[in-house]
């Protein structure tokens, strides 16, 4: 941390911030400028509380240099992390591919594309059983019963599971049935949420929030490290923004800079980041030049009838027409779908 | 909802939407224009299922006409909402001031807090047991502890409490406690809590989230209101913009507009709206001319030494003269503080 | 200027940096923390040029401490400016007020809404003779002949004129006929214009841009300053977020700030800021409450026919109501309207 | 257009709105719904002045149903088009690379420059003579010195030049020296600048604006399309968010989506578009992998030296090394670099 004084801050007011400061435990190191002094603060400890002496009336800024996490960075661990997910393995040589619909609508719905999806060329399936939705009154996912229904689509295909968790209780039941939790971006910052998924052991994969700068989704995701959860996986799915020809702005720069900073696993969510089935195949191919190691892909064979997000799903020959051209700027890549 | 075809639309594909619309039960109206075609989609149901028709490729864009929120909306209940917790009224003649620090720190410090602001002529004490902070290493509130600190205070002073929720569980606790139940920004759209909070029956103020619009706002309180719960205070807070002066970007003119669409309450956080001390009084008298009931502002009385948010809060004097300047304002809108 | 170093920077590379400094003709103060080196760079000069440091592979990060700005500081200039426009007075005692449509359609259409506004109280009127537009299709302005049809509103009621100004070559012309100019949003950095407005000495009101941050916008306003021009005048017109129910985002936290900064006049555009003619009453009001020095409001007698903006423009009679409850709010800020 | 009228509206109402579109020549074309009542508007002229209809009692709201450009638009030119810049083609099956210096600072280092991006496969130079600088007191170009160095390595290099204009009347003397004209961020929506532009009949590349939707984005082309010059190249290159890891956020969905809409080639600036050198290389590959046509790069041989943009520009030998990446994504794409 470094304090910067306000320009006529007094003798007297430089050595209260000193006082202060090593009142707490740190050592000040003071630096006069022409225009400012300076004073930096020097320790091992976490140094949040230094953040409010920017209400002294002498103190223009408090300005924090280090980043603020610490498991998931790189600087902690060097080699990138592999998420293995009963078998299926996120960020390692092989671009991980998840696919399927918005929601589970029904047993043969489920299996059905599960099947279309495998034959494709996904190695898991995904299929939303508790929905988060913005209106109270759209349709709010089967529950339980969806939870049955993707087990069986599982136990048919081989496809590995990922669903979403939108309440703390729900970890015991999801447990049962699949093989990877989702936080959803409405949930990035849901702290109760991120240490109960934390203390699961599950492997989980954490979508950025709508809203959710690149340092605070890292210090999300340290919320599940930090409970002893090595298992975690990031997703960028977009931003909000001014643009409204997309449904969010996807980030492809928040993926090379999650790759520089944090030893983590990224994918992407190309059906949700732009809200266009047009853009979902171009968007996959440009995450994986940015260096993602996976896609969730929304499919649905019949998405003017799906329940949600009917509009930025693929039907499933392009998506098998989308993975054709991945694997080809995955070969440039030097990796494989 | 309206449907609007691409160009080159064939009178088949036109044919197949009118047959889509008619077997979910609603009536269709088609209108040629010179260069599209368009269908309205007639019906009292729920169309939410209708924006899936977006996916057909012979259809250009799906948009609804209609706003997405029901019980609160002010076409449903023409007259004002009064939420009253505990014999404080908010949303009446009177402007209704929560004040108090971001975070219990102790039974000595929140007591002394909430004499200072009930001095002052705050009404309400706010103060954090359950702290929602970005990293896991900062401090997370007391929890239990804080609760009945909150008490203690209320004991002494007579002042109503609000404290914010961070997790499903804890409405039974919260309960035996305070007055009213605070949904913070991160959680505007954890549906789940929003459920509970709607089932517990408790006056809750439901903060903005920082990338929800104005509608999903509404629809978020929505989730609380068809649970039978009509004790929703909307809280304007700031949302996430490009400006990097301001700790967000209070948005007024959601106030004006929700008081135009709804009949909910709806209150103002100067101090999370901006993070910046000397904006709190300017913005506090500016959230009354908007037309807000009420203001919750953070007041400490040892800001440099708080455990968060110390740059952003008042000190009790500042606080006293805040009040007398919101008064003025008030009194011209013909109200009191 | 601060240089951060990376965390394993070698004695050598602390030394390179420390060269590069005193070669540029500063001094070097050096700072070793637990985790990070620092070094502050001291001097009187601009220094801009030590930004690039942070191309160096052992340089972490570089961070400013100074506001980039001068003669629009506070610091340089403790009185606040006021502008006079031929005899208006902008940021003294009195809430200037200017009125009028977007676009002047007519010389009997800006007559006759001149009169109006004269009548409910403005001081200025305002409208368009060269319009900024999206589409190149859309009404671009009568141009000079507007610029004539305004003088001629001028003489007949003895209101200043401010239009807006959208091509260099432009500023002989405008001088001839109006009292004040305008640049818009989109021009706000459009440093060419800035300077050319600087040379002619005009009174100038500069609009914030879409996504101009505070800083950005004094800075621009240095750019007129630094020409000679000490009559400018900064308008808050709201910024571009994802908030679709308004045209705008309206930042007031910006007037309130802008005013511990800068001791230029700031005056508020509520009819951009929202693009919602409801919403420019209240925000009017919140405007004063935040200290703004003025409003600059669309007004049209048949805004269903308007060139541009009717949706947004107040009708005379709303336009006069308005004025009444502005004159409340100053009251209660001792100040008139 | 269609225009939504007000819940409760009455037949009178309903029958003035038909009369004011038949009255500026449309058919209107009714259609009642069980909540809202709706009326389309049928003709071929420009239907711009109808969106002033919503500022009617009776009406809630103005739907634009059609995009707004016409000469951009891929629906009126279905061959994507191929800008000549004096043999080097941009939006053919060959990537076109163009780099240098953020600033023209002196004939030696421009004519270095130019011979080690040719070097390393540049088919264009890039190079500030006409700086826009945030702060007036910044560096601000060379002017006519600098585009005469620019001249000079074009003839030692071969390299064709593209720079910047920033002020109207400069279009004769850029003729004069440079292959192709850059419209920058902060000019996009600078109408006066895109005519003038568009009227020299040169080469053009228009650089997206910070807070320009991607319509609004193509519509600032259609300024320059309907001044008679086709010569328009868009160019990506980030727009405002709240990120602050990065200068801009880098939207590379634009490039998919414009590639859809328009036939104009796209390029892509990496280097403003993170602010990061170690981004530039990843995004270069993405760019390409989205389908763009082009990348321009600052590249500086001595960046912490550079009198702008050094942090972000890439040393010779990293942009070598680039290039050598985006060869391998471009091949898998079906293209060369």
């Amino acid at each position: 941390m470094i304090i910067v004084m306000k320009q006529n801050s007094s003798e007297e007011q430089v050595g209260e911030v000193i006082s202060l400061i090593e009142k707490l435990g740190y050592k000040a190191h003071l630096s006069r400028g022409v225009e400012r002094t300076i004073i930096g603060v020097i320790g091992h400890k976490d140094k949040s509380a230094i953040q409010s002496f920017a209400s002294l009336d002498s103190v223009e800024s408090v300005i924090p240099i280090l980043k603020p996490f610490k498991i998931a960075s790189r600087e902690m661990h060097l080699e990138p992390t592999v998420v293995d997910v009963g078998g299926v393995k996120i960020g390692g040589e092989r671009i991980t591919v998840i696919a399927g619909p918005c929601s589970v609508e029904s047993e043969e719905q489920i299996v059905r594309i599960a099947h279309a999806v495998k034959d494709a060329g996904a190695q898991m399936l995904r299929g939303g059983a508790y929905k988060p939705r913005t209106s109270p009154y759209a349709f709010q996912g089967l529950e339980e019963e969806g939870l049955k229904y993707l087990a069986r689509a599982k136990k048919e295909t081989g496809l590995k599971i990922v669903t979403e968790i939108v309440a703390i209780g729900d970890t015991d039941v999801l447990v049962k049935y699949v093989d990877m939790i989702q936080i959803g971006a409405r949930n990035c910052q849901n702290f109760a949420l991120l240490k109960a998924v934390g203390q699961s052991g599950m492997p989980v994969i954490l979508k950025r929030g709508m809203a959710t700068t690149i340092k605070e989704f890292i210090q999300a995701a340290e919320y599940i490290l930090s409970e002893g959860n090595p298992n975690v996986v990031l997703c960028e799915r977009g931003v909000r923004t001014f643009e409204d020809s997309t449904r969010n702005t996807l980030d492809l720069s928040a993926v090379a800079l999650i790759k520089e900073w944090s030893h983590l696993p990224v994918i992407v969510d190309p059906s949700h980041g732009t809200g266009v089935r047009e853009l979902v195949t171009p968007m996959s191919r440009a995450a994986i030049a940015a260096g993602a190691d996976g896609l969730i892909i929304e499919v649905h064979d019949h998405p003017e009838e799906a329940f949600s997000d009917g509009p930025q799903s693929l039907k499933p020959d392009q998506f098998r027409e989308c993975l054709k051209e991945m694997a080809k700027i995955a070969a440039a890549m030097g990796r494989t779908v």
